[in-house]
């Protein structure tokens, strides 16, 4: 069809000097050095999953230099886990400091023997931007590791909770040693269909996005619950929107009753603020407050998994903020854009004894020196603002974009530049995603027939205008 | 009781030029400001196992100093995690390297844009120590992580090899969304009474050294079979050892039998080659290599997790060598000494499809990088033989000790300076744990009653002596 470029609005570059001026690209991706790589590492590894190798020490802010000299807008972000870009000058003067040195050659077993800078640097770091309602956080190396201790923390609490003190019975010790209840007792997580929330075993029990992440894993049985599916734009389907919520609430309360009847209680619902591998699913703050309210007359613990959403993307530190509650968790998890993970709790929440939430690391205090850094530069460069203006006109040009191809593209959302668009199908979605890669744009998919939007926090109107243009130059071919 | 100094032969102190000349105490630990600290971390964490805080910056070799000055051996080293001691002089300099500023800022997701140099760094690191047989590695963030993904890696060989092919049914595929047989197996992973692999929930679930660790967590049923308790020197027993160990291996074998015939087959067997947190139970290389005949009679995959005993302690890279067989394991897991997490594994044993081992960071390319300088430095100083060396002098001392205080000391056992002894109680063991400590020694308990020696790779002779003069004037309180 006819080339029909996008008309942006002019809009003049930010600056930002460890920038480049735009993508360049001299090869298809992968290029010939990249698939001479994968060949090498597919000595020793599975790379059915690699995309590409990539020249770190060229890559600037929000580009990704390739080992072909391929250079790439990123708004993918290492799936979302780059908080400020590529070598940002503000990281790369922390690590230079000789000062630093020792925090990075002697890793230490934080829950026995913490560096004398640890309660500050909690402080001045992760307590900074604590969720409202909790003082306290712990930290993990992972994602999935967070996830798993915070599921420890509320069967450890709702335990406790049940026997009304927190001495374990002759029995419990016993029994516990064999993984038999009443020590290992029957209880449960409830999550939602189309939940992603780590790949262990535990954490695997409570994902439900793809096939692929399941099969053949043993898991437990834990409930699902419908996580809304709702109409987009949001305000243009209130009514609509409401009963689908509705119905999801009054639903995962069944279950919960039904699952206490079957001897197997729910003692915590995790759920996303907005489901990102399963697709980038989005519900009101209504939904989340009938939710927190479900928990509580039921008793089970509520844990927000912010492990994607977390870190400012959405416009706020926390997507749970947009809620507007003052007391919107018991847990929160984080990682990724945080650069070390772990999870926020409320006092009740914390294990009563030592060593029930424990591991030879627990983080890594050479990651807590780089967020440390990272949300001073948040403040500095009042980095959530513009992730504000940008998500807006990243998500207004989404729109402009979806009534000039109705047939490929719909359902354009998002919150901050933590935005999604859905593509007519599967096929089509995928020969997107490698034509945009090869006109410098890297993109990731999610849920079935998705595009995530995931940039880093420096990604200003500049850049959104940028990937528009070569987004439409994509979709015209495809028309 | 009268004073009874240890009569140490005279050792000469090796050139080490980063280290200290011994302990130097201050204060008793925790001192002070420890104490303060330990209040601040109060009110953030739990903190009832916090030892003291540390200074590391002021920390060397063999020696770490708190932040009330005083100068501990370190004979625990971090739970066993510190492979050359403290700021070693090689690691400071790698660090400050400013060619190495970007891996320590942009840290990627390994699965689907690993940098260049990551096939390179991985053959140099970790594949130039692969276990016999072993060509493949998985890096991951922790030994949890990496278990847990271990034990999935053996969950996805076991189904296609139970199907004949790896086209899941479309049967496998739906279940699997909603945690149901056949999508989630009813398999099960076999491990031994006194084991531990991590508190992740599916490490958790073949973990049974310590209540703490398992109470009010959900299980799974999986079995657990009789690790041999052997009676110490192992070469004074060898009769009634061969006995114990081939009680074992018998009710090993029923167990997978019973555990198919109920519907719940053993896809995987791991262990730890000498169980560490249980309370350092070793086993004859017969006994290891009856279990991996019965493995492989029976159709299981058999996993050797390393993550306290790999990275030399024992003499060898990998305390399973000391079994002298071709073909060992399976799957090897490591962490800790390694810097990294993850897993070796033979290439059946690779998952046939992307995705199924995955997560975002899949490990860490600054501790790869830390990891192959560590190995240099092993190889360089011949660390293998010093820790041979010192293993014999440390083993002959605690025999000497053992011999002097028959009424406190029984059980002297080790490989390499991987050893431990039993103390008559568990109160008398804290109690000499908590004097060798203001005395200036730092070391570890594990299982019941026992001590665990845990140095790092630099602990020679003279700090072997070091430590048997100073445990001695413990012991003599004790008499």
């Amino acid at each position: 069809g006819p080339r029909c470029r996008y008309v942006s609005k002019a809009a003049p570059k930010t600056q930002l000097e460890y920038d480049y001026d735009g993508p360049s690209m001299k090869t298809s991706v992968p290029g010939p050095r990249s698939q001479a790589l994968t060949k090498q590492l597919g000595e020793i590894q599975n790379v059915g999953a690699v995309n590409f190798f990539c020249n770190y020490e060229e890559s600037r802010g929000n580009y990704l230099v390739d080992v072909d000299n391929n250079r790439m807008l990123d708004v993918y972000t290492q799936i979302s886990s780059i908080p400020i870009g590529y070598n940002h000058p503000a990281l790369l003067k922390l690590m230079a400091n000789p000062n630093h040195l020792s925090t990075l050659v002697n890793r230490p077993a934080l829950g026995i023997l913490p560096p004398e800078n640890f309660p500050d640097k909690l402080t001045e770091s992760l307590l900074s931007v604590s969720p409202s309602g909790m003082t306290r956080v712990q930290t993990m190396a992972c994602g999935s590791c967070s996830n798993e201790n915070a599921y420890k923390a509320m069967f450890i609490w709702y335990r406790n909770k049940e026997r009304g003190h927190n001495m374990p019975s002759d029995e419990d010790v016993s029994t516990c040693m064999i993984n038999k209840a009443p020590g290992c007792p029957d209880l449960s997580i409830l999550s939602f269909n189309g939940g992603f929330h780590g790949r262990t075993m535990g954490c695997l029990a409570t994902t439900h996005s793809k096939a692929i992440h399941k099969l053949d894993v043993p898991s437990f049985d834990w409930p699902m619950a419908p996580f809304p599916r709702l109409q987009y734009p949001l305000e243009e389907f209130t009514r609509e929107n409401a009963q689908e919520e509705a119905r999801c609430l009054e639903e995962t309360e069944d279950v919960i009753v039904k699952w206490r009847q079957k001897g197997n209680p729910v003692a915590g619902i995790v759920i996303e603020p907005i489901q990102a591998e399963g697709g980038d699913n989005h519900a009101s703050p209504d939904f989340f407050k009938g939710l927190r309210n479900i928990a509580r007359k039921h008793g089970c613990a509520f844990h927000v998994d912010e492990v994607q959403t977390g870190g400012g993307a959405t416009g706020k530190y926390w997507a749970h903020e947009h809620w507007g509650m003052d007391d919107p968790a018991d847990i929160v998890s984080f990682s990724k854009k945080l650069l070390t993970g772990g999870y926020y709790h409320k006092d009740e929440l914390q294990a009563d004894k030592p060593y029930r939430i424990f591991n030879t690391w627990m983080g890594d205090p050479s990651k807590n020196l780089l967020l440390a850094e990272v949300l001073n530069v948040i403040r500095r460069e009042n980095l959530l603002e513009e992730v504000t203006r940008s998500g807006k006109a990243l998500l207004n040009g989404l729109y402009d974009l979806q009534a000039q191809y109705p047939g490929i593209l719909s359902r354009a959302r998002g919150q901050g530049t933590f935005c999604a668009i859905d593509i007519c199908d599967d096929a089509t979605r995928n020969s997107i995603l490698l034509k945009a890669r090869d006109k410098g744009v890297l993109l990731g998919g999610c849920g079935d027939r998705s595009i995530r939007f995931r940039p880093a926090l420096i990604f200003k109107e500049y850049h959104v205008h940028i990937f528009l243009n070569i987004f439409n130059d994509v979709l015209a071919e495809h028309k």
